[in-house]
């Protein structure tokens, strides 16, 4: 069973409610002998963390996260990783807004459909807050592919378009120019356009959506295994699991619907190592749902935050046709901060992959290709 | 673990080959009690059967389902279903040509770097011959969704884009229109456009994309839950594993991106019968990851088939560059073949969660959304 | 995959060492609307709390528990619970003599042969202390069951052997006895004998182990599943899966294999009200793995504490032959505390069990076993 | 999930009635390359096949295996193998018997009970003919951990007691002796005996349970993990999910309770070649919950069977209290077949255990038990 689980060997099992005491992951089946402390896991959460630009909410929440077990004298013992992370405002704010009224967007009135009842206070368990958990599991597992993988692997992503405007898909990802801009947009030339953009958005009391797309390099051929247990299946899961994310595409997407099989179909050569290299990378690194050594390449559309100045039509739980304005200090683009959230889920799920396939074949890398005889 | 089982309560294992003894699938956990037979099952077959149409391959597989257990006097028994299809054709074709070179947009490579073997004949694990396992299971989800949630609930795909063709999102889904066409297209004006469309790419022996979308009515408010087992993320999963899909899209999809909040956000109204509607569908019937009760929508997208006549640069198993040509009888748009596949993904996936939903709520729907007081 | 996680629908994954920081568990999947707080599960925790009798350790853990999440306005949310109990004493201990040599009969040699590291301060993960975090879920899994159940249902475990001494098979469990003494021995005639036979192992810096037996009531009839997800497979395996725990026992268990045919068969007759009864209940109220509407009755050994001060032949990290005596605050008889760590596990299993039975079924309870006509 | 499914990495999926088309497993995981052809899992099917001495079920069962899927060209593919085992005698017989009667210790009132609904034609899912998919399957895991593991490895199970009679703990197991005799007994002194002891349990239209002992030696070290992925606690499950077994005992198993600490902890010495040995094998193999290197030891009860010819109360289905004997040809010991069921499950579990330690540790054995320095 999943739910607030993810993953098959190397399991992340997420809780915690916006408002509550705190939140935090249980990260089970790492791998012993990696080196991790708390300065690693925070400083993917610090890439998370609200209120670095004027572009994201003015929240403050430091964020700070404490690592409870599973690891001793510097390095993962095997035992599973709790990491939590304590809620530093919980004052009791005035929610009778959105008590008993549905907020258009936002998972009001399924929560309550499903449970009967629900912890509103900052959206609870619906708050994209539950990402940080994300966010820390992530740098546990990207410490442990690194141990395994070495030095070629690395993970990257950026925000590749916002609104009607997108970056070309061929767009080189160089993580310095990434990390420099508060947007982690790939092409630093449009960053001023993109913010004069999201200003006009913000000051609007609107919100915009977004498209981010996660590279992984270094990645052997063989990860992944059919049916069900696919590398796309669970990218495409593990993407689609991130709040508001209504869209996930594996190399070219949506787009393949498009193309003719000679457009689509990446050839092969032989690189000057003798080893099978492709002339192109349509596929996104993923072919039968297995890893082929390319780059591994996933894109995902996060829908504009539902939380806007504009009075909406709703109900509320007393049976009455109302409206709703949703005050509060909120991301006019909630895509920005999903980069690194996307960055977590890949890594994630690609060490799940990785022990599952050096459980089944007792190798970390491919096999060889070569026919006998 | 997944790899070829889905579903947790409602479970789904898929076997076989595509030249081997035959495939099947075990289906585990289904309600007991279901008025169950061959001939239900067989129905949901034949509409992926192929060689039915000229823009099909011409291959002749009768696809004829075996209920070998789990049924007694005409109704599930609540213990494993056991669906077998004997393959008819397994006579020694010579595979000479793809035994040892890798075709390009096929999984050939990854299966080697995966297992260091693989049975190439036809593809064998890779082969789009599986998904008719899937289709077999999706008609005893379908029988079992039917007899809990009554007549009003429906599962309806069609071909909704071929190439860069595409219908308006709002097209109407009418079964009559789209089992009356050999497209599965839901708008009868374009399909002589489509067909000649179709025709050209065959005969320059290509192939096209295709984008399906499956629509699910009748589906309670309720299903789903935070943060991996929900609903939208169990479908994505569903979608992208199926042969050649490359990207998922829930309702708005990846277009929500370029929505501004207020264009996004479904607002809410009270029916005539003082339940909860929505004005619009752009959530495609979940928030939150939890269903809505309006129409569940899924699109995705399905690559264009990799075995074109047109030589391609590949390598070999002895380590020469070489190329290839795909001679053989294939689907110039596996596309049309996928709707009943997407159909039987969604029932599965939605009977799934409709049996989690029930174990933790002992509910078939939604809670009273009343607040007290 | 489960590890450090047991149950499907209902879920407990526990993590976190005897010294470090805290341990504890995330529930997930229990029913929403369940009224719930801390004073309720702190109560099961007392029970098993050390140093409340001679005859257990007498270091002092408050085992104080504390409410995460999951949890709102006094009700579960049915969104994940985390329990954290925070320890208290961390204090660096000397830790020398255990840190390198191998005690016999404890995990130290097994966890360095998986792992190549451990957290050696205490037993680290190895300790019972982990138990704790069983005992706090199992609150939350006995308020659904009696949310759900009602009033008859209850799960009684009690202390019915130690040592050579042994209880009969049919003696009443009378849970005011039981919790009257601090054996939890629900003979209070044989008490005195006991307490003093305790006496005796413990002065002689030896330990003794133990049998508890564990009954729950009021359990529905169809509770279980062929062919893995059966009834008893869960109880044995939630039961082995206990600290110390040597066998396992399903009714008349073990000396099931001294019986005849007529003497193991449990008969039927009917009730005064016309429902099913059965004359014995040798079966332990299961029979094919799924549950007849008896009493659920299992008994598991404990072996003796392996931390005795008698010296020991053990070798050592260096790879030296050495011998160990084990200091320090132990139970002579870690079964007594084993007593609260089953009615746990028992209770968890019966509400994962329930809550996929309803899932599969729709019905807490059984069909109804009339035929038609 | 669970139910019919056992397994994570290595996953068995049985499925099958006693009386319909067939029976048989999907086992999903198996490491590719493993040389398999039906003769070597016919080989262990025929072990448990019954109609071999007059001590078990006369019925002729040919229990011909067919591998319908993931083998090519006689090794693994990787992909999910489908064995499959016809039934060759479905003719209807007369069930007007036991249609309606429920037969006491048979699961029969627990299925209608469970589905409302049940195969009563030879007990349907409840028969222990279901065991035939598991045998098949263990031979699967047998080829695997000898390709893994090397000829050091060996699964051997006996009958190590049988009514009252029982052998001694440390009797040794030969399996040229054990596979000499009709009852797999390991000392052929007392077969004799108990042949004749069966005899007159067989003539008095009786039954009597079994004890039986399974070993696994050249098991590496590390294999289990806390807390509920214990390799103590999968054997359980695995034992105790055989149908009829209602104790199951690692080790010392329910005799560690009478024991003190000084006679039940394994004392550790260094062989001559440096490596950890143990003076003694109390614990069975396994401490903390994982294997010590030592032989592997389990050890279950299983109850009488239930069909005898002794005339026994029950109820119908119409609401009387009626009686019931159950004629026809049944095994007076089924313990006897148990025993290659009980390897069978040793088996399956061990390789799923070896392929859960080597994806999260990459070793296939222990680690350096060496500290530095």
């Amino acid at each position: 069973m999943s739910d607030n689980t993810f993953g098959h060997l190397f399991r992340v099992t997420t809780w915690g409610e916006s408002h509550g005491r705190g939140l935090g992951c249980v990260v089970d089946g790492c791998p012993p002998g990696i080196q991790l402390d708390e300065a690693m896991i925070q400083q993917a959460l610090d890439r998370r963390r609200p209120g670095q630009s004027r572009h994201t909410t003015q929240r403050r929440e430091p964020d700070q996260v404490a690592i409870w077990s599973g690891v001793f004298e510097g390095v993962t013992t095997g035992t599973p990783i709790s990491l939590i992370i304590e809620n530093q405002d919980q004052r009791s704010k005035d929610y009778s807004d959105i008590k008993d009224k549905f907020r258009p967007g936002h998972a009001d009135y399924a929560y309550i459909a499903k449970y009967g009842t629900r912890d509103y206070r900052g959206g609870g368990r619906q708050s994209a807050r539950e990402t940080a958990a994300r966010v820390a599991a992530g740098g546990v597992a990207e410490a442990a592919l690194k141990n395994i993988l070495g030095e070629n692997f690395a993970i990257t992503g950026a925000l590749v378009g916002i609104g009607d405007k997108r970056l070309a898909d061929d767009i080189a990802f160089d993580s310095k120019i990434i990390n420099d801009n508060p947007l982690f947009c790939p092409d630093a030339a449009v960053v001023p356009e993109w913010e004069t953009y999201l200003d006009e958005v913000r000051k609007s009391g609107s919100s915009i959506g977004a498209v981010i797309e996660v590279r992984a390099t270094g990645i052997p051929a063989g990860l992944g295994a059919p049916i069900y247990g696919k590398l796309d299946t669970e990218l495409a899961a593990a993407m689609m699991s991130i709040n508001a994310v209504k869209g996930v595409e594996i190399g070219n997407g949506m787009a393949a619907a498009a193309l003719r099989g000679e457009q689509n179909a990446d050839e092969m050569r032989l690189g000057d190592d003798g080893t099978p290299r492709f002339t192109s990378n349509k596929a996104g690194g993923v072919l039968g749902g297995i890893s082929t050594g390319q780059d591994v390449v996933v894109r995902f559309a996060v829908k504009p935050t539902s939380s806007i100045l504009t009075p909406r039509d709703t109900i509320d739980r007393q049976g009455n046709e109302t409206e709703i304005i949703t005050k509060g200090r909120h991301d006019p683009c909630v895509g920005i901060r999903a980069v690194p959230v996307g960055e977590a889920m890949m890594a994630c799920t690609l060490l799940d992959q990785l022990l599952r396939h050096r459980g089944q074949t007792g190798r970390n890398g491919p096999a060889d290709w070569h026919a006998d005889g």
